[in-house]
């Protein structure tokens, strides 16, 4: 709410967030959810995530379905928070295309940063990541 | 954690969650995300909705792209609650086909529905119902 945004709402009256806003609350948060299209029908899990120059990425397992299926796809990813007592909050929407991270010296970088699945029972060791072609943000004022 | 689960865990470590969970989840929540396909590429957005007679029913514009996107198309939603700190959490999913309430009655009925939409500088006077064929629930342990 202390952002220092433009103020600008759009047509349903809900103020629109910058892209520096935008990549700074993407930044700040550990877990968002990933939809992509699995035989035509829309598909949404959450997974916790960092947002690494400008993309998303994140750990999966090798052979699962999710794997495949976002393979050079292109995926919607969504960030959230809100106050049920209080009815703000924002979101971010990403949209982009999501890849497996296979050269070598990037998947070395990535190891390096800070990101613990929370379900540690099973290592997930392949990293995907989701180049953004568009971001954008909204505020409940 | 006392919900009384069986207490089961799916081949990635995280507990699955009985139907009884799932649904007491629905009700419990206020914002989900709305997952659907526009033009073969996935849409993920927040609402906010309320679980009624086991369906997921939100509010939503006369007119917008989503009121066409998601007219009985096979739609999922999610909802999930976590906690950074301790990096535990719960995420319920659905998978349903949605389509617009346009039955007056039950129209009607959907008004007695505490359901106020956060964003409500423009009033959203369509209802609209996903009607889940699955749910399904984890958490991390």
């Amino acid at each position: 709410m202390d952002e220092g945004s433009a103020g600008r709402t759009d047509g349903t009256g809900l103020e629109v967030l910058g892209p520096v806003q935008c990549a700074s609350l993407l930044e700040a948060t550990p877990i968002g959810r990933l939809a992509f299209v699995v035989d035509g029908e829309p598909v949404v899990i959450p997974v916790n995530y960092a947002f690494v120059d400008g993309a998303v990425v994140f750990r999966t397992l090798d052979g699962q379905k999710l794997q495949a299926a976002i393979a050079h796809q292109v995926v919607a990813f969504e960030v959230d928070e809100w106050d049920a007592s209080t009815r703000k909050g924002w979101s971010v929407l990403v949209k982009g295309r999501a890849e497996e991270v296979t050269q070598w010296a990037e998947a070395e970088t990535l190891e390096l940063v800070d990101l613990v699945p929370w379900a540690h029972q099973v290592w997930r060791d392949r990293w995907v990541r989701v180049t953004p072609h568009q971001i954008t943000g909204r505020r409940v004022l």
